[in-house]
């Protein structure tokens, strides 16, 4: 499988079918899955194979040329009609992140005006789809790593990296940029339980390129914080509300609050995509509640006495007024709020725009 | 093993020898060791198998009575010069937990009045600290349980029970107290990685006792308090400074700073064998570093990619400026300070003496 920049790819359509980096077995295996139809894709995106909101959107747009591929060779005449069931399987693989609805709505656009084989027109919007989240993940390093300092020590959570993404990463690609840039001293990764994406996928990612990483278990970012060793968290979003709110990874809301007491600054990186303007603020985001065995179990074994209740959010929401920058491929807003995010989504612009 | 109160027994001793419940094998099996030595004992401080300040305080005691007893036997002239090397591994078996040298001072203050048979006496002294643990738990319940106010929702971290003192517990302590006065409504357990005490332990002692309890990752804390379904944190001790700083488990100080952003109570409670009056502050408060392995790995499997660098202190710090309340045997202080901790280390009474 092709890298990219040296960054490993999560995702590419080769030879009529999807591939995804099964994330599950990562960092100890590096193991590809095929998948032929949109139904697999969404077993997968629910089975977190693919997980990532950028990296899901991508995922489930493949899916629609996967599913437009079979019905067609079936049933040229109504093959639009015959799809329906998988493209509403893709859409509820999970409720959070909005990027999934989003490239969807973006596929479906086209399916109405298309006429002969479908496959090549949907293929080239999928394959625009992930081409320009790379873009827009490049062009957000750069920005984002525009408002670091020299020597900036900086925390993140979850992954929001390579794999989470078609490539380069939001949060990561603001930290892979920076610290080309020489601006960045050392990155702490929280290990980010239930899933460990932390360790199994931000340290691993980062190990690969070389830049300096240290794990540490959830709990301990404030007792780092207090310690004056971090000078920016940098977090992804799986959905950004009209007002700035951030749907991000469970512990992400609770690492903007110690962020908040000890006066370290808070950077959300995320596409435009990941944007709902039709919500107004973070308190009707869905949140995902996750099986109890995902906290009853640690690296697939009973860590819990049987029976034990469990509450296992997988995402939370952190106020606008707790980030300090919220960067897109459109520009920067500082302290977010609605006014800004409206500008924001006004402008065409691709440009170094600064929202204050 | 005998049980008290319904309560699991985490230490005893019996014919001759220390009997510790291996808490590394909970939730999964209730298997004792037979410990002959204060060098075993040392050994299973160390690694855990007795951890939690009081409790290991115990061990401790019984460890210099097992060490006495060896050397009485085998050099009745001088057995006091020939232990003084097991009683140094015990004072240095962990760091952090004041109570391990408390515990060994009580104990070495009779050793130079003995003479003849040096073991009655010292047992005496170790099951006297252990029962006054107890004791002293069961004056913490009722101080703190007076503190709950009608259908309270607590949060508690790691495991602060009787798993980790000499029973009943210090922070379950409270709960079981409160809970028997019908003030509890629900208690929530963070998972406490890198161990998993909350899982383990918590989470297992309050089902045997019947006391409806839900699991959450530690991550997950500040998002429960911002729905508004906490109202008191309630934690244990390792070490408590002059001026009512407070090192407990490592997340103890992020839990705080949460519980602070959100209004919500904070309660430690822990005996004053706790309480280092000869500390001025936290900022001294020797810090355990772990092994990385212990993040590295969840439940003895490899997580992490081989060299993945890890921050793992066990312990942090919680300023006195965000405690509620301070519950000790000897009364309790709400919003502790220098002052007030020396008012209540001069007290002798075991009242419910307040000091606001």
């Amino acid at each position: 499988m092709a890298t990219q920049n040296n960054v490993v790819q999560t995702l590419a359509w080769r030879e009529n079918a999807l591939e995804l980096l099964d994330q599950r077995l990562l960092p100890h295996e590096v193991r590809y899955q095929r998948l032929y139809t949109a139904g697999e894709v969404a077993q997968a995106i629910r089975d977190m194979v693919v997980r990532g909101a950028p990296a899901i959107g991508i995922a489930a747009a493949y899916g629609v040329v996967l599913a437009a591929q079979i019905h067609w060779s079936k049933n040229p005449q109504c093959w639009r009609e015959t799809m329906a069931s998988e493209l509403a399987l893709l859409a509820t693989a999970r409720p959070t992140a909005v990027n999934l609805c989003w490239a969807l709505r973006r596929m479906e656009r086209l399916l109405d005006a298309l006429t002969g084989d479908p496959v090549p027109v949907l293929l080239a919007e999928a394959q625009a789809i992930h081409q320009e989240d790379v873009a827009a993940n490049q062009r957000m390093g750069q920005l984002g790593a525009a408002l670091l300092e020299q020597s900036s020590r900086i925390l993140t959570h979850c992954n929001a990296g390579a794999l989470a993404t078609g490539g380069y990463g939001t949060a990561l690609g603001v930290i892979r940029a920076g610290f080309t840039s020489g601006l960045i001293e050392h990155v702490y990764a929280d290990e980010t339980r239930p899933w460990l994406q932390g360790t199994r996928l931000t340290a691993w990612e980062l190990l690969q390129d070389g830049i300096p990483v240290t794990l540490l278990v959830d709990g301990a970012a404030a007792a780092l914080m207090k310690q004056a060793k971090v000078d920016w968290v940098i977090v992804g979003a799986d959905r950004i509300t009209a007002n700035g709110d951030v749907a991000n990874k469970i512990g992400t809301y609770q690492l903007a609050v110690a962020a908040h007491y000890h006066g370290v600054k808070f950077m959300v990186v995320a596409p435009s995509g990941t944007i709902d303007m039709n919500m107004q603020d973070g308190s009707t985001i869905p949140i995902e509640q996750r099986s109890p065995e995902e906290v009853r179990t640690c690296a697939g074994r009973a860590v819990a006495a049987v029976g034990t209740a469990v509450w296992n959010p997988s995402f939370d929401v952190t106020p606008a007024a707790l980030v300090t920058a919220l960067v897109t491929e459109r520009g920067v807003i500082l302290a977010p709020n609605a006014e800004k995010m409206a500008q924001l989504m006004a402008t065409q612009s691709t440009g170094s725009v600064v929202f204050q």
